[in-house]
């Protein structure tokens, strides 16, 4: 015996690299390539160091407010937890408590099975169908709760609404969540559905299309009631998530929606013209709807182009997992830092072959 | 049925009051009546606003480090969270994770049956004696873990670390929790003893003695290993909870220790004065070894005396649970603060009358 008999044992999620060198390009954890908005500029300045000595508002009333305006919701409908992985820790900790198992994609944001396994939340992955699209009626089966994320990570697949509506009208008795962590490039948000429908509750996060990953904010949004029994659970884990400055610089980017669409717009524009070099290069894909965009090439292994890239200071995912271990997922950056990328990778006999160019 | 079958269905704690009107005097939550350390305005001042768009570093490194230097560990043996609330959490979910029931005293931080309850852990509380005092032979019995706060809250009372240390080297299959928030207002801490039982874990906080409740920073001591285990539940809950300022401004703070003790030193100046104040007042209590006093007073109702001085703008903590109802926590704030409380106080008929002042 040992006290270590009492530990709950766990393999842990493993978060993208965050090198700590200043001269490299990092295309592999799905940031943001532009600054967040200046208007936090003016939120940071006007921080009050003095009343750094106070709790901050439990409630993080202030930006609770500034996402369900921005959004046109009741604060009652809107939660905010540290990042969006600290908003699904918490739906799964209180939505899936019913020993049945909760469904979602064998390819998708690899945190969902080890939530599950922390939580010992049994549970069942569908598989995606050859194009690595999520088929709705797989997920029309008993089960104690739905998540997928939508667009899906890593592969950048939209599912379209009514294929959502048909997984949440089906699911009466099951809470469904849609994680929109990508939503802002392209796709199209089911939040409409949650006044339709109480089943339902859409995760976004600050960290990618607000530029705000190093500030952690994530949010909910469902019906007042799911949202009364998520704020239960938050108040019996901790108080006080949010602390002062984030409360006050996340309200004033939010509401900065006009920065905020321009530098999606940007990225998605980036995206179309890295998708072009893309396809010149050989590699296989299917169109993107996210900042990031999962690539596949016929000659050259992933792992290889991976390892070719990160010599050469160039940080881009690959996922060593099985149907996914010979593709890589790419965010997009600047129109310069892809410009480096797609110019080092043509110095790869293999693509440079494909190319035309050897 | 219905989807509301699967939630966890908890009562959450309910923290202090946080009103959010100006001219109130504050002595509810044990927050700190000087402010931070000047040190942290300079870390905020070199905030690099475009580095926001990039995650922070998941293992919060440069506070790790700050907390190991002044500590005198190695940073294998501290780990950080969002305020010591979300440190106890984690804690929690790691260490107690047997079926057994863990043991706390009666009246303690009223967290700790929260937790139990949201984890599903079960618990045997441990009355303290009539002095409020933890009796170490309570703690020799099997159990799942052990859990208390010294100097224990509401109470103020510290107990010695010889105490502590048959507690910790009588159950060497169980973790001991050692929650030192208040510690650094005269007490002892228990660290030394890490080094010698692996079974014992420190919780400490910035909130309090630190004076930033708002940037919410916790951390926990003990040896790599159990460190180590603490570490795979966290990143398998949430990669990245301390954002980008607040690893650079804890890791100021907590480095300019002068500061620090001299705050602390005023606080147990004022803590004196006061105790002397309150006895003037015929106020019944214990010598405290925190930065709040926990009194009663044997003519006038504990919850009359709260609701009489809230309507005049100053806020007390009143537990209205067995053994306490009586009794009032009051924040040791700052001389002036004080004043105005005791003021306050003699104006009550029955506390008057006891003063002589009537």
């Amino acid at each position: 015996m040992s006290w270590e008999n009492n530990i709950r044992k766990v393999v842990p999620y493993v978060p993208g690299e965050q090198p700590r060198e200043r001269n490299v390009i990092k295309l592999n954890t799905n940031e943001n390539p532009y600054p967040p908005s200046n208007a936090i500029k003016t939120a940071l300045a006007a921080t009050d160091i003095g009343s750094l000595r106070l709790y901050p508002d439990p409630a993080a009333g202030d930006l609770v407010e500034a996402v369900a305006d921005v959004y046109g919701l009741k604060k009652s409908e809107v939660f905010v937890g540290v990042g969006s992985d600290d908003v699904l820790a918490m739906l799964f900790m209180t939505c899936f408590h019913s020993g049945k198992p909760i469904l979602f994609p064998d390819i998708t944001y690899s945190f969902y099975d080890v939530w599950a396994d922390l939580m010992e939340i049994p549970y069942e992955k569908q598989p995606l169908d050859e194009n690595f699209c999520i088929r709705a009626e797989d997920y029309l089966k008993p089960n104690g709760g739905i998540v997928f994320a939508n667009p899906n990570a890593p592969t950048g697949e939209f599912l379209a609404l009514s294929e959502i509506e048909k997984i949440v009208a089906g699911n009466p008795d099951s809470v469904v969540i849609c994680d929109e962590a990508y939503i802002d490039f392209g796709g199209e948000s089911a939040l409409p559905l949650i006044h339709k429908y109480d089943n339902l509750v859409i995760a976004q996060t600050f960290s990618k299309s607000r530029s705000l990953a190093g500030l952690r904010i994530g949010f909910a949004m469902a019906n007042e009631k799911l949202i009364k029994y998520l704020n239960d659970v938050k108040y019996s884990f901790n108080s006080y998530t949010m602390n002062r400055t984030v409360i006050s610089i996340g309200a004033a980017a939010v509401r900065d929606t006009g920065y905020f669409k321009n530098c999606c717009k940007r990225i998605m524009e980036t995206r179309e013209r890295a998708e072009e070099e893309f396809r010149n290069l050989g590699f296989r894909f299917r169109k993107s709807s996210a900042n990031f965009i999962f690539v596949s090439h016929p000659k050259v292994p992933a792992e290889e182009i991976f390892r070719y890239l990160k010599e050469h200071k160039i940080y881009v995912r690959w996922f060593n997992k099985p149907r996914i271990s010979n593709y890589l997922r790419v965010t997009v950056g600047t129109d310069a830092e892809m410009a480096n990328l797609f110019a080092c990778l043509r110095t790869i006999p293999g693509i440079a072959e494909e190319s035309g160019e050897a």
